[in-house]
């Protein structure tokens, strides 16, 4: 078990970014998963012409001018993706892959590029629908696995769990070449539903159905609803208040996930919010 | 009369230029008021390290940074002081000095900076209190004027004045060196209390009490609950929503008026925010 953090911010787009800044400012203990690289969105946007003070400033270029500032200031962008996040009272427990870690307070700065969920996805998550191949691969020793990946980048894991499954399927959600082990079916196709009784039986597609022991949807990011048990939403957004505090006590939310507009000069007002309202937290408990 | 603008936004500062800016990306016909160097809070601080992208800036860089942002879309501050705002229904009437300006909505981005105003201020607004000198001053011909000056820019209003009063008490709330005519009566002291029976009578001061038919108050800006009456308050900020919508229809708010974190990047985003809505707004309007 790792040290507890005292604040684990998750997301590295414009909101995530900005509370991690403040974090160093106000010298607390601070952990920042996602994308070493920023954004996919951010770094594809073309001219951005109402961040004040950069007038005309391409996505990429801001993405850069944002790794600098963090580089200038020491931060480290940790690149896991977190899986699953349980409130345990006093602190939270992050799992992120084969890792877990522990923070008193999150700050969720995921963006809203996760998707609907797929019809009983969420009845069967944790019965046979997992987010995390490499957290539960070993339970599908000798049977059947269907993985349905949003980024190429996720074959890794399907050879991984192609060394344990008896069987594995594949389902591609990118444009990009597949390039997986022999032992790996691939099936193009759009899942539409996870069926099953106790636990996941079938997945079925537009075009088929796949007889399967096991779902793993690897996406991005997931929907906060799903990585954070009890969060209040609002519709696909998290609810938070003028301070961004969500419902659970030391949770925070900032940028394009507690809602519209969806802009940068936004995310990065709310994420230097967050942080100051985490960072006022941090200090009630301490007076405890 | 002048045409009647989309939006009107009173403040110069970083919400107040970032609303400009998306007015503009909106092509709303829109007009900024306030100093054409920004703010003044802004200017004089000394670091900024949390303005993401911009790492280490100095304060008067940034509102070079953000003047030159401006420029480059074409938008001009409109340098009056906006001294009161009535909602009419519709659309709102803006008083600045002398002139008169209409908007269908309003984004008060006016900052934190107007002090708690002096017991009997308010009681006596309008009897006597005025914070327009230009507006106001023909009222007290033959008559004796005192002014509370928080700037030496208004000494122009103080001399102004001068020239129509009967006798005119200058009581300098800035350090630097007083330049008035030699007609005016510069008081050293600070000002606690107005009091008057129908209408002002005298201004007491911590050293001593002075008999006067009017007080003038000339602060860099007004509290904007004085300033829009009707407008719901929270102690000294503007009580908005999470769109920036405060209560009355069509009046927005950003910034350090709306309340902490008082941060330029949050100031910034709210902004941002603040015009969105406004635009929002004006579309449902139009449907009507």
């Amino acid at each position: 078990m790792s040290e507890r953090y005292d604040i684990a911010i998750i997301g590295s787009g414009p909101a995530g970014i900005s509370a991690a800044i403040n974090a160093k400012i106000r010298k607390k203990n601070f952990i920042l998963f996602g994308d070493k690289n920023s954004s996919a969105k951010l770094r594809k946007a073309h001219a951005i012409n109402n961040y004040p003070g950069l007038y005309g400033i391409s996505g990429n270029e801001l993405k850069n001018r944002f790794l600098e500032h963090l580089q200038a200031m020491d931060i480290e962008i940790t690149e896991e993706r977190v899986n699953n996040i349980y409130p345990m009272g006093e602190y939270y427990t992050l799992l992120a892959n084969d890792k877990m870690y522990e923070a008193t307070t999150i700050i969720l700065a995921v963006g809203v590029n996760f998707g609907k969920p797929l019809t009983g996805e969420e009845e069967f998550l944790g019965k046979g629908v997992s987010y995390c191949a490499t957290c539960d691969a070993n339970f599908y020793r000798g049977k059947t696995v269907t993985i349905i990946a949003y980024n190429k980048h996720e074959e890794a894991e399907v050879n991984y769990v192609a060394g344990i499954a008896a069987k594995v399927y594949l389902v591609p959600m990118y444009t990009e070449p597949v390039e997986v082990d022999e032992s790996v079916e691939i099936v193009q196709g759009t899942p539409v539903e996870i069926v099953g009784d106790q636990t996941v039986k079938k997945l079925i597609l537009k075009e088929t159905e796949l007889e399967t022991d096991g779902v793993f949807i690897l996406r991005d990011s997931v929907s906060p609803g799903q990585l954070v048990p009890g969060l209040v939403m609002d519709g696909s957004h998290v609810q938070v208040d003028r301070m961004m505090q969500a419902n659970l006590p030391g949770c925070f939310a900032a940028g394009d996930i507690v809602g519209t507009p969806y802009q940068y000069i936004k995310a990065a007002g709310e994420g230097n919010i967050a942080t100051l309202s985490a960072v006022a937290y941090l200090d009630e408990l301490k007076k405890k």
